[in-house]
Protein backbone atom coordinates (compact mmCIF):
# COMPACT_ATOMS: atom_id res chain seq x y z
CA UNK A 1 0.00 0.00 0.00
CA UNK A 2 1.37 3.35 -0.71
CA UNK A 3 2.19 5.79 -3.45
CA UNK A 4 3.43 3.97 -6.47
CA UNK A 5 4.51 5.03 -10.02
CA UNK A 6 1.72 4.46 -12.59
CA UNK A 7 1.64 3.98 -16.43
CA UNK A 8 -0.11 7.32 -16.62
CA UNK A 9 1.93 10.03 -18.92
CA UNK A 10 -0.16 12.62 -17.26
CA UNK A 11 -1.53 13.31 -14.09
CA UNK A 12 -5.35 12.88 -13.87
CA UNK A 13 -6.79 16.36 -12.99
CA UNK A 14 -9.71 18.95 -12.95
CA UNK A 15 -9.03 21.70 -15.16
CA UNK A 16 -11.74 24.45 -15.99
CA UNK A 17 -12.76 24.72 -19.82
CA UNK A 18 -13.07 27.37 -21.90
CA UNK A 19 -13.81 28.10 -25.69
CA UNK A 20 -11.45 30.38 -27.00
CA UNK A 21 -12.71 32.45 -29.61
CA UNK A 22 -10.87 33.54 -32.95
CA UNK A 23 -12.10 35.13 -36.08
CA UNK A 24 -10.62 32.77 -38.97
CA UNK A 25 -10.95 34.57 -42.59
CA UNK A 26 -13.54 36.97 -40.87
CA UNK A 27 -15.47 34.43 -39.53
CA UNK A 28 -15.95 33.36 -35.84
CA UNK A 29 -14.65 30.42 -34.48
CA UNK A 30 -14.62 28.52 -31.17
CA UNK A 31 -12.30 25.67 -29.99
CA UNK A 32 -12.69 23.82 -26.19
CA UNK A 33 -10.05 23.93 -24.67
CA UNK A 34 -8.48 23.20 -21.25
CA UNK A 35 -4.83 23.96 -21.21
CA UNK A 36 -4.71 27.43 -20.28
CA UNK A 37 -4.26 29.72 -17.17
CA UNK A 38 -3.10 32.66 -15.98
CA UNK A 39 0.79 33.34 -16.08
CA UNK A 40 1.55 36.54 -15.23
CA UNK A 41 0.06 39.90 -13.57
CA UNK A 42 0.30 43.50 -14.24
CA UNK A 43 -0.70 43.48 -16.91
CA UNK A 44 -2.87 40.32 -16.05
CA UNK A 45 -1.67 37.63 -19.01
CA UNK A 46 -3.44 34.52 -20.02
CA UNK A 47 -1.26 31.33 -21.45
CA UNK A 48 -3.09 28.95 -23.92
CA UNK A 49 -1.68 25.92 -25.53
CA UNK A 50 -3.49 24.77 -29.02
CA UNK A 51 -1.98 22.12 -31.31
CA UNK A 52 0.05 24.18 -34.10
CA UNK A 53 -2.21 22.54 -36.87
CA UNK A 54 -5.71 23.74 -35.48
CA UNK A 55 -7.82 25.97 -37.43
CA UNK A 56 -7.52 28.36 -34.00
CA UNK A 57 -4.86 28.64 -34.40
CA UNK A 58 -4.58 30.47 -37.66
CA UNK A 59 -7.68 33.18 -36.89
CA UNK A 60 -4.75 34.20 -33.81
CA UNK A 61 -2.35 34.24 -35.95
CA UNK A 62 -4.19 36.73 -37.95
CA UNK A 63 -5.55 39.09 -35.93
CA UNK A 64 -3.39 38.91 -33.06
CA UNK A 65 -6.33 38.59 -30.39
CA UNK A 66 -8.51 35.86 -29.33
CA UNK A 67 -11.37 35.59 -26.48
CA UNK A 68 -11.90 32.96 -23.37
CA UNK A 69 -15.08 31.99 -22.47
CA UNK A 70 -15.88 29.98 -19.72
CA UNK A 71 -19.63 27.60 -20.03
CA UNK A 72 -20.94 26.98 -17.29
CA UNK A 73 -22.26 23.25 -16.42
CA UNK A 74 -25.83 23.10 -18.48
CA UNK A 75 -23.54 23.74 -21.45
CA UNK A 76 -21.23 20.49 -21.62
CA UNK A 77 -22.65 19.42 -25.13
CA UNK A 78 -22.13 22.66 -26.98
CA UNK A 79 -18.65 22.74 -25.41
CA UNK A 80 -17.96 19.30 -26.37
CA UNK A 81 -18.94 19.83 -29.83
CA UNK A 82 -16.86 22.66 -30.39
CA UNK A 83 -14.13 20.39 -29.31
CA UNK A 84 -14.74 17.35 -31.64
CA UNK A 85 -14.97 18.94 -34.99
CA UNK A 86 -12.82 21.58 -36.18
CA UNK A 87 -13.77 25.30 -37.83
CA UNK A 88 -11.89 22.85 -41.13
CA UNK A 89 -15.03 20.42 -41.29
CA UNK A 90 -17.88 22.33 -39.64
CA UNK A 91 -18.70 26.16 -39.82
CA UNK A 92 -19.16 27.07 -35.89
CA UNK A 93 -19.67 30.89 -36.93
CA UNK A 94 -23.43 30.65 -36.62
CA UNK A 95 -23.40 28.30 -33.17
CA UNK A 96 -23.17 31.50 -30.64
CA UNK A 97 -24.81 35.04 -30.69
CA UNK A 98 -21.28 36.89 -30.94
CA UNK A 99 -20.23 40.16 -29.23
CA UNK A 100 -17.21 41.62 -29.46
CA UNK A 101 -15.36 44.51 -27.50
CA UNK A 102 -12.65 46.84 -27.61
CA UNK A 103 -10.10 44.69 -29.61
CA UNK A 104 -13.04 44.41 -32.32
CA UNK A 105 -11.57 40.80 -33.55
CA UNK A 106 -11.85 38.68 -30.56
CA UNK A 107 -15.66 37.08 -30.75
CA UNK A 108 -16.81 36.00 -27.68
CA UNK A 109 -20.07 34.43 -26.72
CA UNK A 110 -23.02 36.27 -25.50
CA UNK A 111 -24.76 33.82 -23.40
CA UNK A 112 -21.69 32.34 -21.43
CA UNK A 113 -21.82 33.56 -18.14
CA UNK A 114 -18.20 34.97 -18.46
CA UNK A 115 -16.21 36.01 -21.62
CA UNK A 116 -12.31 37.81 -21.70
CA UNK A 117 -10.96 39.09 -24.70
CA UNK A 118 -7.00 39.43 -24.89
CA UNK A 119 -4.46 40.94 -27.12
CA UNK A 120 -2.00 38.22 -27.88
CA UNK A 121 1.63 39.34 -27.32
CA UNK A 122 3.76 36.70 -27.24
CA UNK A 123 3.59 33.01 -29.36
CA UNK A 124 5.82 30.20 -27.68
CA UNK A 125 6.37 27.66 -30.44
CA UNK A 126 6.71 24.13 -28.30
CA UNK A 127 6.89 20.64 -30.18
CA UNK A 128 3.58 20.20 -30.95
CA UNK A 129 1.24 23.06 -29.79
CA UNK A 130 1.51 26.76 -29.97
CA UNK A 131 1.79 28.54 -26.71
CA UNK A 132 -0.27 31.87 -26.61
CA UNK A 133 0.26 34.44 -24.40
CA UNK A 134 -2.44 37.08 -24.42
CA UNK A 135 -3.11 40.46 -22.44
CA UNK A 136 -6.52 40.75 -20.74
CA UNK A 137 -8.27 43.46 -22.30
CA UNK A 138 -11.48 42.96 -20.68
CA UNK A 139 -14.08 40.93 -18.50
CA UNK A 140 -17.49 40.46 -19.18
CA UNK A 141 -20.04 39.15 -16.90
CA UNK A 142 -23.43 38.36 -17.24
CA UNK A 143 -24.87 40.90 -14.98
CA UNK A 144 -27.08 38.53 -13.06
CA UNK A 145 -24.34 36.93 -11.37
CA UNK A 146 -22.91 40.48 -10.09
CA UNK A 147 -24.56 41.35 -6.89
CA UNK A 148 -22.80 44.71 -5.92
CA UNK A 149 -20.19 44.45 -8.37
CA UNK A 150 -19.11 40.87 -6.53
CA UNK A 151 -19.45 37.31 -7.78
CA UNK A 152 -20.74 33.78 -6.15
CA UNK A 153 -18.85 30.97 -8.26
CA UNK A 154 -21.47 28.51 -7.41
CA UNK A 155 -24.38 30.53 -9.33
CA UNK A 156 -22.44 30.33 -12.21
CA UNK A 157 -22.35 26.45 -11.44
CA UNK A 158 -18.89 26.49 -14.32
CA UNK A 159 -18.01 23.75 -16.42
CA UNK A 160 -14.88 21.45 -15.72
CA UNK A 161 -13.34 19.33 -17.11
CA UNK A 162 -11.06 16.28 -16.27
CA UNK A 163 -7.93 16.16 -18.02
CA UNK A 164 -6.61 12.68 -18.94
CA UNK A 165 -9.69 10.46 -18.49
CA UNK A 166 -12.04 13.00 -20.66
CA UNK A 167 -14.76 13.85 -18.38
CA UNK A 168 -16.80 16.77 -17.52
CA UNK A 169 -18.01 17.61 -13.69
CA UNK A 170 -19.77 20.72 -11.75
CA UNK A 171 -18.44 22.50 -9.08
CA UNK A 172 -18.64 21.24 -5.40
CA UNK A 173 -18.97 23.05 -2.29
CA UNK A 174 -17.01 25.70 -1.26
CA UNK A 175 -14.40 24.84 1.73
CA UNK A 176 -12.80 27.72 2.91
CA UNK A 177 -11.08 31.11 2.19
CA UNK A 178 -7.33 31.12 0.70
CA UNK A 179 -4.54 32.99 2.08
CA UNK A 180 -6.18 32.81 5.37
CA UNK A 181 -7.51 28.91 6.85
CA UNK A 182 -3.38 28.57 6.33
CA UNK A 183 -2.97 31.39 8.96
CA UNK A 184 -4.38 28.70 11.81
CA UNK A 185 -2.17 25.54 10.70
CA UNK A 186 0.55 24.38 13.04
CA UNK A 187 2.71 22.27 11.28
CA UNK A 188 3.73 19.11 13.48
CA UNK A 189 7.22 18.94 13.00
CA UNK A 190 8.24 15.83 12.28
CA UNK B 1 -29.61 43.00 -18.47
CA UNK B 2 -26.83 40.56 -20.36
CA UNK B 3 -23.39 41.07 -20.55
CA UNK B 4 -21.31 43.94 -18.80
CA UNK B 5 -17.97 45.37 -18.87
CA UNK B 6 -16.57 44.61 -15.42
CA UNK B 7 -13.87 45.91 -13.50
CA UNK B 8 -12.19 42.61 -12.87
CA UNK B 9 -8.82 42.70 -14.38
CA UNK B 10 -8.59 38.78 -14.82
CA UNK B 11 -11.41 36.20 -14.72
CA UNK B 12 -12.92 34.78 -11.32
CA UNK B 13 -12.00 30.86 -12.64
CA UNK B 14 -11.96 27.41 -11.05
CA UNK B 15 -8.29 25.75 -11.67
CA UNK B 16 -6.81 23.24 -9.94
CA UNK B 17 -4.16 23.74 -6.74
CA UNK B 18 -0.90 22.45 -6.60
CA UNK B 19 1.95 22.34 -4.20
CA UNK B 20 5.16 22.87 -6.14
CA UNK B 21 7.84 20.69 -5.03
CA UNK B 22 11.85 21.89 -5.12
CA UNK B 23 14.62 21.19 -2.99
CA UNK B 24 16.21 24.30 -2.37
CA UNK B 25 20.07 24.74 -1.02
CA UNK B 26 19.47 20.97 -0.26
CA UNK B 27 15.62 21.07 1.70
CA UNK B 28 12.79 20.25 0.21
CA UNK B 29 10.63 23.58 -0.08
CA UNK B 30 6.54 23.67 -1.23
CA UNK B 31 5.05 26.58 -2.75
CA UNK B 32 1.05 26.73 -3.65
CA UNK B 33 0.42 27.88 -7.10
CA UNK B 34 -2.59 27.36 -9.21
CA UNK B 35 -1.56 28.77 -12.14
CA UNK B 36 -0.45 25.96 -13.70
CA UNK B 37 -1.46 23.52 -17.09
CA UNK B 38 -0.25 20.94 -19.08
CA UNK B 39 1.30 22.99 -22.22
CA UNK B 40 2.49 19.72 -24.84
CA UNK B 41 2.35 16.37 -25.55
CA UNK B 42 4.60 13.57 -26.64
CA UNK B 43 5.96 14.19 -24.14
CA UNK B 44 4.19 15.78 -21.72
CA UNK B 45 4.70 18.76 -20.62
CA UNK B 46 3.69 21.13 -17.66
CA UNK B 47 3.95 24.92 -17.04
CA UNK B 48 3.98 27.16 -14.42
CA UNK B 49 4.10 30.20 -13.73
CA UNK B 50 5.83 31.63 -10.03
CA UNK B 51 6.83 35.02 -9.42
CA UNK B 52 10.33 35.08 -9.90
CA UNK B 53 11.09 36.30 -6.34
CA UNK B 54 9.75 33.34 -4.97
CA UNK B 55 12.01 30.99 -2.82
CA UNK B 56 11.05 28.04 -5.01
CA UNK B 57 12.33 29.82 -8.51
CA UNK B 58 15.59 29.86 -7.04
CA UNK B 59 15.41 25.60 -6.40
CA UNK B 60 13.61 24.65 -9.50
CA UNK B 61 16.78 26.57 -11.43
CA UNK B 62 19.25 24.83 -9.38
CA UNK B 63 18.33 21.51 -9.87
CA UNK B 64 16.37 22.01 -13.18
CA UNK B 65 13.73 19.48 -11.41
CA UNK B 66 10.40 20.36 -9.89
CA UNK B 67 7.40 18.61 -8.56
CA UNK B 68 3.84 18.89 -8.69
CA UNK B 69 1.48 17.83 -5.63
CA UNK B 70 -2.24 17.44 -6.22
CA UNK B 71 -3.89 17.92 -2.26
CA UNK B 72 -7.50 16.86 -1.73
CA UNK B 73 -9.76 18.67 0.10
CA UNK B 74 -8.51 17.84 3.42
CA UNK B 75 -5.63 19.38 2.74
CA UNK B 76 -6.67 23.29 2.41
CA UNK B 77 -5.03 24.31 5.39
CA UNK B 78 -1.63 22.84 5.07
CA UNK B 79 -1.89 23.92 1.10
CA UNK B 80 -2.47 27.38 2.23
CA UNK B 81 0.09 27.30 4.98
CA UNK B 82 2.31 26.60 1.75
CA UNK B 83 0.19 29.41 0.48
CA UNK B 84 1.05 32.10 2.79
CA UNK B 85 4.46 31.43 3.84
CA UNK B 86 7.80 32.07 2.14
CA UNK B 87 10.85 29.53 2.43
CA UNK B 88 12.47 32.18 3.04
CA UNK B 89 10.90 32.90 6.40
CA UNK B 90 9.61 29.70 7.56
CA UNK B 91 11.50 25.79 6.73
CA UNK B 92 8.94 24.00 4.85
CA UNK B 93 11.04 20.93 4.53
CA UNK B 94 9.86 19.21 7.92
CA UNK B 95 5.93 19.61 7.28
CA UNK B 96 5.23 16.53 4.50
CA UNK B 97 7.11 13.22 4.64
CA UNK B 98 8.55 13.15 1.23
CA UNK B 99 9.92 10.86 -1.25
CA UNK B 100 11.97 10.97 -4.32
CA UNK B 101 11.77 9.55 -7.80
CA UNK B 102 14.10 8.94 -10.91
CA UNK B 103 14.97 12.69 -11.37
CA UNK B 104 16.05 12.27 -7.25
CA UNK B 105 15.86 16.44 -6.60
CA UNK B 106 12.30 16.56 -7.17
CA UNK B 107 10.63 16.66 -3.40
CA UNK B 108 7.27 14.70 -3.99
CA UNK B 109 4.58 14.58 -1.26
CA UNK B 110 3.51 11.14 0.19
CA UNK B 111 0.49 11.76 2.11
CA UNK B 112 -0.77 13.53 -1.15
CA UNK B 113 -3.21 11.38 -3.80
CA UNK B 114 -0.91 12.99 -7.04
CA UNK B 115 2.50 13.63 -7.53
CA UNK B 116 4.21 14.25 -10.34
CA UNK B 117 7.78 14.81 -11.14
CA UNK B 118 9.48 16.92 -13.67
CA UNK B 119 12.51 17.93 -15.67
CA UNK B 120 12.81 21.62 -16.27
CA UNK B 121 13.36 21.75 -20.40
CA UNK B 122 12.45 25.71 -20.71
CA UNK B 123 12.13 29.18 -18.60
CA UNK B 124 10.79 31.58 -20.05
CA UNK B 125 10.78 35.01 -18.11
CA UNK B 126 7.59 36.87 -18.34
CA UNK B 127 7.30 40.59 -16.73
CA UNK B 128 7.05 39.22 -13.01
CA UNK B 129 7.18 35.22 -13.39
CA UNK B 130 9.34 32.87 -14.48
CA UNK B 131 7.27 30.42 -16.63
CA UNK B 132 8.91 26.78 -16.47
CA UNK B 133 8.27 24.12 -18.41
CA UNK B 134 9.27 20.86 -17.66
CA UNK B 135 8.42 17.46 -18.78
CA UNK B 136 6.67 14.68 -17.30
CA UNK B 137 9.84 11.99 -15.66
CA UNK B 138 6.71 9.67 -13.41
CA UNK B 139 3.07 10.66 -12.14
CA UNK B 140 2.75 8.49 -9.07
CA UNK B 141 -0.57 7.96 -7.11
CA UNK B 142 -1.85 6.86 -3.74
CA UNK B 143 -2.38 2.65 -4.96
CA UNK B 144 -6.14 3.04 -3.01
CA UNK B 145 -7.23 5.34 -5.85
CA UNK B 146 -6.38 2.91 -8.29
CA UNK B 147 -9.33 0.02 -9.46
CA UNK B 148 -7.62 -2.44 -12.32
CA UNK B 149 -5.31 0.50 -12.64
CA UNK B 150 -8.06 3.38 -13.29
CA UNK B 151 -9.39 6.35 -11.31
CA UNK B 152 -12.18 7.66 -9.90
CA UNK B 153 -11.55 11.68 -9.54
CA UNK B 154 -14.54 11.68 -6.84
CA UNK B 155 -12.46 9.21 -4.87
CA UNK B 156 -9.57 11.41 -4.83
CA UNK B 157 -11.74 14.45 -4.15
CA UNK B 158 -9.01 17.22 -4.91
CA UNK B 159 -8.84 20.68 -3.79
CA UNK B 160 -9.90 23.20 -6.23
CA UNK B 161 -9.01 27.00 -6.00
CA UNK B 162 -11.15 29.50 -7.36
CA UNK B 163 -8.73 32.49 -8.71
CA UNK B 164 -9.72 36.17 -8.37
CA UNK B 165 -11.97 35.61 -4.92
CA UNK B 166 -9.24 33.26 -3.13
CA UNK B 167 -11.75 30.32 -2.36
CA UNK B 168 -11.18 26.85 -2.28
CA UNK B 169 -13.99 24.33 -2.85
CA UNK B 170 -14.28 20.81 -3.47
CA UNK B 171 -15.19 18.85 -7.06
CA UNK B 172 -19.29 18.23 -7.55
CA UNK B 173 -20.76 15.81 -9.59
CA UNK B 174 -20.05 14.21 -12.61
CA UNK B 175 -21.77 15.56 -16.00
CA UNK B 176 -21.15 13.91 -19.28
CA UNK B 177 -18.46 11.97 -21.00
CA UNK B 178 -16.18 14.56 -23.04
CA UNK B 179 -15.07 13.86 -26.69
CA UNK B 180 -18.71 12.24 -26.61
CA UNK B 181 -21.69 14.27 -25.40
CA UNK B 182 -21.23 17.07 -28.38
CA UNK B 183 -21.57 14.23 -30.87
CA UNK B 184 -25.16 14.31 -30.34
CA UNK B 185 -25.35 18.09 -30.22
CA UNK B 186 -27.35 20.09 -33.09
CA UNK B 187 -26.72 23.41 -33.57
CA UNK B 188 -29.75 26.06 -33.91
CA UNK B 189 -28.39 27.38 -37.23
CA UNK B 190 -29.33 31.13 -36.67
Amino acid sequence: MGKVKTKFKRPPMILPVSLIGANVEGKPNFQAIAWFNMVDYDPYLIGLSSERSHYTNKGIKENKTFSVNIPDSTMASVTDFCGLYSGEEVDKSKVFDVFYGALQTAPMITKMPITVECKLTQTIKLRHADFFIGEIVGVYIEDKYLVDGKLDMKSIDPLLYEDGLNKYWSLGEFIAKAFDIGKKFKPKIK
